[in-house]
């Protein structure tokens, strides 16, 4: 839902053209801890006038107020769209693919990745309209294209020749648009043909990290080698043009060591994001669950100036207790779940 | 320079393509008003870990604490660029063409507007490259294409449909790139041919104001006007893709008669801006200037927001003291000048 959207500033496939959920809200009405009401700005696309409080309250999980109204920008729905596939020999190959194609300028709508797990069980599980393609099992782009059709012309034959260097072993490029249709199709059922195998009793957790472009090959390797170590299966889909991308492992949830191999799993994967530079949450924010790791990313100054913040605004602790920061000692408070 | 730019959220004739100040700060290191030191965010593209301080501190025009460090995100340089001028029977005229053109889904890389006053004083006064171009002295469309060349040849025909129901009465295309650059050079060089027609002893008032779209040709129109009217000569310059306009109004300072009619003329501005749910400052945010101005725009609820998450962080109010908010009574800080 929107208001789920603003409070966990989250994001998908297009913020690589269109930015995040920050990028889009023009003003908000919030209820503060003390019953009043505020909005945030009023209509223009720009501002400059006074605290950005929009952005405050955007991805502050509603500790800071209920937001009751929403005001968006809206985009202009591109002219035309097309998509392409390219698989790769390695998540190196594929990564630095990606790298080129995002300093080539090109206005690319979407730059997704998948590894060769999860083309695996899209080619087994997938719709039918997915299955129609015989998908390389191997580590893989999605590109979605956006713009004026002439456009695009000219953008698909820059990108065949810019991947060449990088050995790709499939190209599939859409000649309409049920074939448009079809191959970002695999994208989009990639979280469900997880799910679907999942076996009877067992989870998925599924977590993000986010690091600098130029680490994203490293980390997604070793949060796999590591996953594998474990014994867990996983597979990970990358929105490989902002450094964003999620790890879906599968565990028994009544194996305790089932549970300590997958909460050693992800606790890795978000240390080694901030040894690189990178941050715990993408796109997810931070809720209960990564608290602890907001302190190692940002340090206690930063938080500390959070929670004076907090302070200051809901001296109860009364807004979404419990998220983001822990209450504070002594707290009357009951922290929601 | 980059603070400045940072601490008002500025932008300029990109912004419409590339959006303002905060979409480009990554992370900044922040010095509060009790010594500690920040840093709001780490090195990835997309964060939504906690927070967004750093949105908090960009505009916030150095009350909240001094930045000393800033990481910004760079974007590719496009593969090729043009402009076009297009002048139109009137301001009318010249939005409606200018909302036809957003609405198109043609990714300009700015969309600008000058009074006919403006290419009146750029025809007359503007540089040697300026005046080889027979400029129409009516409004004024500035555009500038962005993107691969192939995709900027489609874009420059389908503009020239877009524009034909609005009377374009001159159009002017690049045809190489000293012509591109000679055209841009009239939006470049718009201010300095204003203050150098200046006559010895006036001074000039140069302020913006942002309105949604729908409004801008209204406005601007009123405000024309109302100088007019007040005896007073001015020009208008337009960040039209974004609804913000500057209205630069030339005054006697050493004549009273003249002081009250650009103040009442700002002022006028500000409260039309208001009426049409804009806002008092689109770009150069709020300083000393325009505080009284803040408060009719956001409401008291917003206002003691601010100042709360000010007095919770800076409770001396050192910090850039009187800027955005007047200091608090009993204050013993001195305002900054």
């Amino acid at each position: 839902m929107v208001g789920g959207m603003v409070s966990t500033n989250c994001s998908g496939t297009n913020a690589f053209r269109y930015g995040t959920m920050k990028d889009w809200v023009i003003n908000l009405t919030v209820v503060l801890a003390d019953g009043s009401v505020l909005k945030t700005r009023r209509r223009p696309r720009k501002n400059s006038a006074g605290y950005n409080l929009t952005s405050l309250f955007v991805g502050a999980e509603g500790t800071l107020g209920i937001v009751t109204e929403i005001t968006l920008k809206l985009a202009v729905v591109p002219q035309d769209t097309s998509v392409a596939v390219i698989s790769f020999p390695s998540i190196d190959e594929a990564a630095k693919a990606a790298t080129k194609l995002i300093r080539s300028g090109i206005q690319l709508g979407a730059l997704e990745f998948m590894d060769e797990v999860q083309m695996q069980v899209i080619n087994r599980h997938g719709s039918e309209a997915v299955r129609r393609t015989a998908w390389d099992e191997s580590p893989t782009l999605f590109l979605k294209f956006s713009g004026t059709t002439d456009a695009i012309k000219g953008d698909i034959s820059r990108v065949k020749g810019i991947v060449q260097p990088f050995q790709p072993r499939k190209i599939f490029f859409a000649r309409d648009k049920q074939e448009e249709a079809d191959l970002w199709a695999a994208r989009k059922e990639a979280l469900w043909t997880m799910t679907s195998i999942k076996p009877e009793g067992y989870s998925m957790w599924s977590t993000d990290v986010a690091v600098p472009i130029s680490r994203l090959a490293e980390i997604i390797n070793r949060s796999k080698e590591d996953s594998s170590k474990l014994g867990l299966f996983a597979s990970v889909i990358g929105h490989v043009g902002d450094g964003n991308f999620h790890q879906a492992v599968m565990y028994d949830a009544k194996n305790e060591q089932h549970q300590r191999s997958v909460s050693q799993c992800v606790h890795d994967m978000m240390s080694r994001a901030l040894e690189m530079e990178g941050t715990v949450s993408g796109e997810h924010a931070i809720g209960i669950g990564k608290k602890d790791c907001l302190v190692d990313e940002l340090g206690s100054e930063a938080i500390d100036f959070m929670k004076t913040l907090k302070q200051a605004v809901d001296p109860k602790w009364i807004m979404n207790p419990g998220k983001v920061f822990d209450l504070p000692a002594g707290s009357k408070a009951v922290a929601a779940k």
